[in-house]
Order: C-alpha cells, then structure tokens, then sequence
C-alpha cells in the first residue's frame, strides 16, 4: 500500500480522531495512542477558550508525534471560519509545528444536526487556500460540491457518513461511492461512524482516510474501542487492496462433489 | 476478553476458516496462517476422494497447530450425513487428533442455495450428540430450531448469515441477534461473509465465533484478505466488549461552546 | 391477473387481516371493511375463552362476505394446535361456513419473540393435513421447511417479514425471495409488515398475499391505516405484474440532448 | 387530508410525472392519466428543439387538465438555466397556460451522474425568484442546501432520492428526513424512485409529493405501473396521516391469553 498523502504530507495511519468528549484526559490519550492516529483533530475555539473538559488539552499530547489538525468547530459562517483557521494556525506554531497549515473547516450554522453549510464552506475554503492553508472541509456528501471543493485547491474533502456524534454509521454511501470515484484528492470520512464495521466498510468503499472521535470517547471503554476502530481501519484498507470476491445471488459449493463416499 | 470454549475446548481465535475454492495449496497455506485461524474445517468427501483441489489437502496442514473441524459437506440427507461425520472421526485420528470429536454437521438437500434442512439437521445432530460428537451444526438462521438443537446438546450453533459462497453479507441478522440473545452455546456466524466489515458487524453483534472461506479463498489476493479478516474479527470483538457509543438520532457537538474567539 | 386461489378457493384480494388488538369492535369492524380484505384471521382460543375484547367478536363480522381464517394462537405444541385448529373447523362451521376447512397453523413455544417451532410445525401440519385441513402454517421465512411443508400438502406457506406484532418490516427478504422462486403453493408473507411501503415491497418481490394485523389495529387511525394498505398491496401487485424498470449503476437522462436552445 | 399547495396554487394530487422515455405518445398519454397526476414535467429544450421523442410532445396533454411544469434540464450552469426557464415560461404560455410561472431548476454539469450543482442553482434559483418565477429547484438532498433555497424564496425543494433514472430507490432518507422537518415550504421527493414501495416510504416520512417518470416510462408496462405508483403515493400519505404503530424490538401477540380451551 502507497501512504496517505494530504497536501504533500505523508501518513502511514488512515484513522484521524479528535480530543473531545472524553471523560479525562488520561482516557484521551490513552485513547489516541490506542487508535494509532497520527493525525488529531483540536477545536481552536474551545482550547482558545478553555472551555470545560479543554484545559491544557493542547498540552497533553505529544506534538512531536502528532500532527494537528485545527478546526474550525462553533463557527456559524465563512467569515468566523476564516478568522478561526488564523489563530488555528497560530496555535499549531505555538505548539511547534512551524509548517502546519492544516485546517479542517467547519461552517456549521445549524445547532440540531450540526449540518454544514455548502454556501460557506466553499466560500472560506477558496479564501483559505489563497492564503496558503492545505484546507480539509467537512461537507454533507455532495458529489457536486466536493468538485467546487476539489477545483478551488483543496487538500481534501471530508463527507459526513451521518450527524457528527450521532454513530448511525454510513447513511450516505451512495453519494460517498461517487465522491470517491471522482476524487483526485483524498476522500476522508468523517462524523457518524459509530461501530469498527462501519470503519471498515468506509474503507472497503475506497474512502483514503477516516475521522473518528464520538464513537471513540463515548464507549464504555474508550482506548479498547480506539484500538478496535485502528484494526477495523487497517482491516477495511486491506480488504479494498486485497479485492473483495464478487457478490453472487446463489450459494456456491466449496467445490464441486466429484464422487461420495460411503 | 475470557476465551472461546467450544466442547470444554479453548481457542484464542475466534475466526475458523475452511480449505476450499483455493486457486492453489500454497496460497491456502498462506491464507490459514495470515487468518490466525485455530480451527480449519475440511470436507471429509472431497479428501477422501482426493476431488481436483483436495489431494494431499489434508495433510497441507499442520495439525499440531490446527485444530480440525470435519464437515460433512455434500450430504443431503441425516443418514448420509451421520454416515460421513464417523469417516470424519476417523480422518482426524489419522491425522494425530486422537481425542477430537468434533464435526460440522451439514445436511443441504438443496443445490442451487445449498441452505440446510432444519428436519434432518436436528435428527442426524440428535444421533451424532448420542455417539459421543462435539456436534457444530450448520443452520438457516432460525432461533426456534437453534433452541432445539441446543436442547439436544450441540457443542455451537452456526447460522447462515447468507447463503453459502455468496458473500451477500449479513442478509439475517434480525434473527441472528435473537439467536444470541438466547443461546447459552456460542454462535458461530457461518457462511455469507463477504468483506470485513460483515465480520466486524457479527461480532459487534455479539457472535461468539465466525468461519468465513469463499470471501478469503476467492478475494484476489488471499492472504491479505485473510489478514483482514483475522483483524475484523477481532475489531469487532473488542468493540462489543468495549460498549458501543448509543445511537443518536441527532447531532451532538464534540463538546458544548462556552465561549468564542474573534 | 388471475385472482389468488388457495385450496381451490378463489380470492379477489391479496390482503389478509386479523381481528386483535383493535380499541373497539367498531374500529375492528370499520378498518376490515376499508383494508377490502376477504380472508380474516380469528384466535380460536380467545374467541371460545372470551378473552377480553374478544366477546363476540367472532359475531361481529359479516360471514357471507368474510372468509374465516381460525389460528391456533397461543398453541405452543403440535398437539394444543391440532386440538384447537378441530374446535376451529367446529367454529367456522357454526357461523355458517359449513365447507371452510381452513386453518391457520401456529406452534409458538416462545413467548418473547413468538417465533414458530418449525418441528411442532410441521409435524401438525402433517397430521391436520390427513384430517382434511387446508393448512396456511405460519413460520420462519425458512425455504427448505417451506419445501418440507410443500410437500405434506400445505395449502400456502406463510413466512414471516419481522416477529409478530412488532413493525419491524421486512427484515427476512433474502430468504422469502428464495422461498418465493421456489414455491408451488401460494407465499403469504404474515407477520412484521408496518407500513405500506412494506406491504408493496413484499408483493413487488413476488408474494402472493399478505397478512397485516397490528399495523393496522396499532395505527393512531385504523381504518385509514386499513384503506392505505388495501391500496398498497393493490399497487404492489400490479407492479410485481407490470414489470419495474432495471436499477442501473448511473444516472440515465429523460432523453438524449440532440440540440440546444439559445 | 389538506390538498398541496405550491406557490398558492392548490393540487389533489401528490404524484407528478413527465414525459421522457416512453416508447411512444399513446403509452405517455394513457400513463400520465392513469398516473392521476395534475402536475406533468416538461423538459424545455427537447421540445424546442423537437428531438427525438418529443415531437408534438408538449401538444399530446389535455393542458387544460394537466398543469405544466417546465424544467430545465439540460442545462450545465446558472445562465443557461434561466434563459431556459424564460422559454419555459413562454411555452407554457403559449399552451394556453397564461399564469403558469412554475419551473423545475436543473443546474447539472454531470452528465455521469446527473447531479445537481448546489451553487449553480442557489444562483439561478435566486434570480428567477426576483422575475417573478415560481421555483421548484432539484437538489441533491442537503438540508442546509434546502434551507438556503427557502430562504430565498423558492416554491418547494425537490430532494433527490437517488441518481436520475437510476431506480435505485431511496438512498438518502437520512438527509430528506432532516429536510422534511425543517422545510416551510413542500417537500417533493424527485429522481431515483424505483418501485411503488419507495413511492409509499417516501410519503410515509413525510414528503408532500413526489415526481417519478423513468419508473413508469421504463416499465414493461407504462400505464399500469403508473397506476400502481397513483395508489403508492396515495397509501403513503394516507398511512402518514393515520399515524403508523410503533416499531417495537419483541414480538407483541395479539392479545394476552387469558383462558385456555382444551
């Protein structure tokens, strides 16, 4: 297998997680040690603000083997994205990575579903990538919008399976199918994967890479569920390699019965 | 995680595997190993009539590590299948596993589904228990027929989760789930598995162990897929032993905004 | 079409319905006038015990119109059921339907999920079939007990799409497709269905007739809920008879562009 | 049942249709009324251009009865999409149609796929609601999409179900869920509806209408599937109105056994 490249960064682990809902910040880490990321997932605004549960969580992971990826979390327009992704990166330097210019944008206006908005997002992402970010949006899975996506320079383009922190798993594989075949750009999915087979099957689909943290930090057992969602991630990329066998409408005999015995 | 007890029996594996619909004996060997497998199930027939892709099959193993599980594949009726699961006795005696007692009852009178007979699985599993058989029955998906056989001491039940060599995936998980909620012998979710996702959900679902071939044997690289397999099923376990996130019907936010930045 | 014939009795309409669980006799009585159905199903043992909402019930339908169909609910071995399937024939023949010899067979030991023993199943199939019984057994949508009970001289089989009662839909398709292709005699798909839309799948896949109680008796209104399903196994069959489109990979435009419009 | 108002103008049906690959005018003509439709879709350009098929197509409907409902299918960008819905206007008009400002937006630069582009049409949709058009946009089913539309004005949205012409059934219902309770204005469910069950589920979640056209037209027979998909469409608003039964996890029998008769 060739290695996840997103922006001419190069990664061995395709499961990216996040720092939030965790009970603590040891099940956190253990947890994203547990998951084999390389790559997690911050909300500026919330460590910015140091929101509850958000304490010196920007602190508590070792950057030196981590990549961040700063998100824009709680913004409700292009604009609040925008400012957002600025200090996103400023908080990736002050944290050592001088060259980080990730950001995963979210313009998300909506408080129920916590849908994100087409308009805005491409409108933030085109003005991010002007300003030299490598700009991961996370969209709804619109095969459409994730060519404005693609065309405007971004570094990939992150479909929702289903609602972030739901865990109903892939509601949206007919779109995603499609989005992946047209891609030029890795395809990340991200919210609503809630169980290791939905990981998997995400992968099986083709999917480059995957963003997982509810069904991570809300298990009963969460650094267990991360190493199973790291299995399930490897286990799905293997078998899109590997090429699954066809899906027959009968049964097929292990082989055929060239004499009894009796 | 306590082990798979089959027949006052341990195994660490919880995925079986099979010999059958392999381009080759090598790339069988591959496979058993790559899938971690502790227990191979072979169809006493088709060894003991040596048919194309069965010759020294038998012995292409290496049963100090490899638990055998005779099936009786092929045979249609209780008698036939009685008849063969003795010859399977035998064939495992010859082969070293003196005390293994163990025989996967198949009773298929059809050839186009090959789904088995629930009237003479029952009666030959009936006979077999009597003779002193580890008794691993192969059935549609019904929990009043797993009941019974349960009640007339079989070592597992094995439902179908489609039919077999068809790698339609789990095509019966209502019934399966009922299955597991009452069985107090392990489920082995058996037949039908396509991809690993399908495997990770059996387990997830709560299934004590899986036997997949044709979705290993028939993938174009075997030994990959078996891995992946081999990864799946485990994923899948640890996650049903870690507690799955609950299902939200709406979106919940990494965590609540307490402030903002501008 | 040809109209649906089972036991050589002739039947306009496909639906079937049952006298349970309604809030009044009236809304019973409403609701099998709007679902159109011929064919009614009655709990013998609760019409003979006047179980509470049972009293009279059996009077309150009109018999020169309705065909009784009396079940052996709440028989939970092969001998209570054919006991109470010869009290069924008494009844039908008391209300008038002299030559009605129809029973429907049900064996349920469990009480939690009602699912059909299909040995009780079969073995009292057998016998009320030499007593002259035309025998609609309800069971697991499993086709190899479907062929068994086939071939004893059931008059239809009837799979179930879901555990009764509870509106799951169709949750065994794979396996009532199979029983449907294989089937000589008529498939009624009984118990499960929970909307429309279930009910136009199951006749789309070919069924022959359906059975619906609970989703009608448990609809906030029951009688449109009757009318809506009467509609929808209308429309399922003429769809099943008109051909559906194939299901294609990609979009197909209404028509091929040969020129613009400026 | 209240009638469906779109843009002030009040229709008994909630089945709309068109007219694009029927094998001929006849089968079109007996399909649109056997459909019971009031609302038939119109494809602008094909009729302008007279191409193949669609020769003296807009004159074959009895548009005193059928109200027209001109897209703009075709066309790859916003400007092209306006110019078309202009002529829309003026054939309309010309047909007799004097107050007829209805038009179906199609903005699609796919022609794999066939999928809408959300930016194109938000643009288009916009500036035809400014000339006075009554807008009924095709949109890939995006909630936030949804709600931009209204917020500009438009008439209903038209959430697709699945690709075009690809019978593929309902393959978003997560994302039309969402749109159905959030929209003000109707909801009609458009493209991908297969067979008369979706029809059914569609209305059941709550869709105002539907339009369905490759469904009927490529049927084996047209008119009786158009009739099949009347009475879906009718069955599934019904059961929406009448409040289905709960979906329950266990079996629930007909009625609590009270007495035993023996």
């Amino acid at each position: 297998d060739s290695p996840l490249v997103i922006a001419g960064k190069t990664f061995k682990s395709r499961l990216m997680t996040g720092t939030g809902k965790y009970r603590s910040i040891e099940e956190m880490q253990q947890s994203v040690i547990a998951s084999g990321c390389e790559i997690v997932t911050v909300a500026v605004r919330r460590v910015q603000t140091n929101a509850p549960g958000h304490e010196g969580l920007a602190q508590a992971l070792d950057w030196d083997k981590i990549w961040m990826l700063p998100n824009t979390a709680g913004c409700k327009t292009a604009e609040e994205a925008i400012r957002v992704a600025r200090l996103g990166r400023e908080m990736a330097k002050l944290l050592g990575q001088e060259d980080n210019n990730f950001i995963k944008l979210e313009v998300i206006p909506d408080a129920k579903y916590l849908l994100p908005d087409p308009i805005g997002t491409l409108q933030a992402a085109e003005q991010l990538v002007k300003e030299g970010f490598a700009v991961l949006p996370y969209i709804n899975a619109d095969p459409m919008l994730a060519k404005h996506l693609e065309d405007v320079g971004c570094a990939t383009v992150m479909p929702l399976a289903a609602p972030i922190g739901s865990g109903q798993g892939l509601k949206t594989t007919a779109n995603i199918q499609i989005i992946i075949e047209n891609s030029k750009i890795p395809v990340v999915v991200d919210a609503g994967i809630g169980a290791p087979s939905q990981a998997a099957e995400a992968m099986e689909m083709g999917a480059d890479a995957l963003l997982i943290n509810s069904a991570i930090a809300l298990a009963v057992n969460s650094s267990a569920m991360a190493y199973a969602m790291n299995l399930a991630a490897i286990a799905g990329r293997m078998a899109y390699l590997a090429g699954r066998m066809p899906i027959k409408d009968y049964a097929i005999a292990s082989s055929p019965l060239t004499g009894t015995v009796n």
